[in-house]
Formats: structure tokens, sequence, C-alpha cells
């Protein structure tokens, strides 16, 4: 059995629990974070302080200067939606970034086939989640169907896995597994719009999100909002 | 009719040729370089003298540092090999970057997306290469079908159209196609291991395959070999 895993890791609460499960299954992580020029920069530091709590293989940042094509409220100066309600949330918002979780995965793809690692986690989640295409199952069987094309090792018989252990669970359920497993969810970030300490605002997307996933799962969020 | 296009350019003839082509069609051309770490980097500046002479309506270049993970000859302190015979030409070399076809498509289709351009040129042609996985019809209809699910825009009923007009031409074909066209081959970089002029070597698959190419042809390739 391949026991190397490459975690795609933002610093968010939803990629810290693929870490911690993947982690608890015994694989050796290999986290890869990718800084494609979002605005909320804190979660890189997050990022950095998560990998410490558990130890990693190793730890590499990418930088990728996807803020230079624009187009998204994540990397341009397009103002974050606040308070959307739940009808809006049905829609594709402006923080969609084109193509990101494909930019994402193609990066993990190259670092995974040089590591010999045929598991690639990425936490995406298509029930408590903003809408975004690259978030579905369809999208993630349809990259790992193309990872075995795209790569020698694919073409010489190993299969990449794209592994999603999130992608049917409720944001409360997430919280309580990763609880289980033990995360402190005070050093992740969430936030599209952090003040400059890193305090979540408690308004975007991400953040009614995670507050109602704890709030559901009847526990609280350590973090301190603005 | 949509009539933009975003064209993948190396630098090198194939892409090159990708571009005349799309021109010769129509296309607003936008033209996308990526510095993904490769020793030849002469080609980045032969893309900048490309694009001018073609007048696209924007050029990109983005970077992102795939040599941090190593693992190919292309971005590693492997040595490039030298005049392989046609039977080792059968085999992956070891100037293979993993994933590399991936990446670049991906975020060809993040600007792609963001320009509502549904066109995207690659240049990989599946007769005279090198074996790399990334260059075959099977992958590429696999990445089409990825990006309809990956992006707002393709769920939402349009359709991206990945094209390789490249793909079924031997070298000589695609040469004689670019000089109808009016490209002038001085201006284009093939070698994976140029001099410091950006000389090129005459002996890496890159070489070997457009000199192969230029001799079917019966013209005259215009660089200077050292």
């Amino acid at each position: 059995m391949n026991k190397k895993a490459v975690i795609l890791l933002s610093g968010g609460l939803d990629s810290t629990t693929c870490l911690a499960i993947a982690k608890s299954k015994g694989y050796d992580c290999y986290a890869l974070t990718v800084n494609y020029g979002q605005r909320h920069k804190f979660e890189l530091q997050s990022s950095k302080n998560i990998v410490k709590v558990f130890k990693v293989q190793h730890h590499s940042i990418i930088d990728i200067d996807l803020a230079q094509f624009g187009g998204s409220a994540l990397t341009d100066e397009i103002q974050i939606p606040k308070n959307r309600g739940e009808n809006e949330m049905n829609e594709i918002p402006v923080t969609y970034v084109p193509a990101r979780n494909t930019v994402l995965l193609s990066i993990a793809l190259a670092w995974a086939e040089i590591l010999n690692a045929l598991n690639i986690y990425i936490g995406v989640n298509a029930l408590d989640y903003s809408g975004y295409p690259d978030c579905r199952p369809d999208f993630i069987k349809s990259f790992e169907k193309l990872s075995n094309l795209a790569t020698k090792k694919g073409v010489s018989g190993s299969q990449f896995k794209i592994r999603t252990p999130l992608i049917n669970l409720t944001k409360a359920q997430i919280i309580k597994k990763g609880l289980a497993l033990g995360i402190d969810y005070s050093l992740t970030s969430s936030c599209y719009d952090p003040d400059v300490n890193g305090n979540p605002c408690g308004e975007c997307d991400a953040c009614l999100l995670r507050l109602k996933g704890f709030k559901e799962a009847n526990k609280e969020d350590p973090l301190n909002y603005y």
C-alpha cells in the first residue's frame, strides 16, 4: 500500500480537518499550500502554524499569481459580499475564483507524481458551501480520471486517487469529526475578509458557514470575531 | 460566435504555429506563457519577440515554480539526454515534467473564463513527439470535459474547446503549414539545452525532432546550432 499523501492545505477549517483525517489513516502527509494571490493572506500563516502541530513530512508553499488575471472578489478589488441569505447562497458568488480547484489539484498532481504519492486530499464540500462548481463530486471524479491519463505514473498502471472525505458532510459533522481528532480550530482561518490581526468578520460566506456549523454542532468557535 | 482565444505560447516551433493558425482563423489572441522553472529560459524571450510580430491582444507571463518539486531534467539538475535513437524515443524520457500540461491548461482555463474566451489553443503533437502522456488525444478530451465541469461558465451552458490543430501532424507538416502562414521560425526556440546566446544544441530530443521536421519538409532551419 502506498502510504504517502499530498494534502491541499489552505489553512482553513476544511483542509485542516482533511489533514487530520489523512494522519489518522496513517498516511505520511505532504502539505501543499498555494499562494494564488488571495486577499486573505492570513491563511498562509495559519497553514504554517497548522503543519507544525501535525508534524507533516514536508510543507510546500507555491506561488502563482492568479490575481494578475483578476475576475474574483478573492483576488481583485471587488467587494466581498456580506450577510448573504439562504436563497442567495444558491448562486455562485463573486468570490468564485475561476478554475481555482483545477489549478490547485494540477499542482498537487505534479508534486504527488514526483513524491510517488498516489493519494491527493482536498477538503471540498458540496453541502454547506458557496455553490462553486469545482467542489462537486462530478468535478472530482473527472479530475481523478484526468490524473491517470495525464501522468507517466497513471499511464504506467498506477492509479491516483483524489480523496474528498468531507464532500458529503455538513459543516457541523466536519467540526465534530475534527474535534474528535483533536484539532485546535483556533489555528484555522476561514474568513475572506479578516482584519489586520487575522480576526474574522463573521459576515462573509465563509464565516457564516463556519458559524452555522459550530452552532449546529453545539460547540463554540474559538476565533475572535471583530 | 466567440472570437477570443487563449494560446499557450512557450516560444517554441509548435506553439508559435498554433498562434499563427488561431490568428488565421480570425481569433483575437491572448497569449499565455508560463515560466515554470524550465532551464531553457531563453524560450521566454522568444515568446516576447513572437507576440510583437503577431500583435496579440495581450501577453501574460505567469510564474509558477514547479522546479521546487524537482523530478525532471527540464527543471532539475538532471542531465538532458542527447542523440537518443528511434527506439529510445518510444520511452518517456527524463525531460518529462510531471503533470506539466495539466498545470498549463488549468492556468489557461482560469484566464479564459475571466476573458470570456471559450477557445484554448495548445500545440501538443502525438506523432513526432517524446512520448509524453499529456500530449495524447485522450488526455486533451478529458481536460476539455473537465473544463466544462470545473467552471461557472461551463456549468452555465457555455462549452470550452481545447484546440489542438497540430495533434495529428508530422513535424514536417507543421513546419510547412507555419511557413505558408508566414512564420519566421528564426524567432522560435525549441532546444532543451541552449547556450548562453540561446543557440540550440542540435542533439536533445527537441532539436532532433525539429531538425528531422525541417529535413523532411525540404526546408532549412534558420537557427544557428552550436
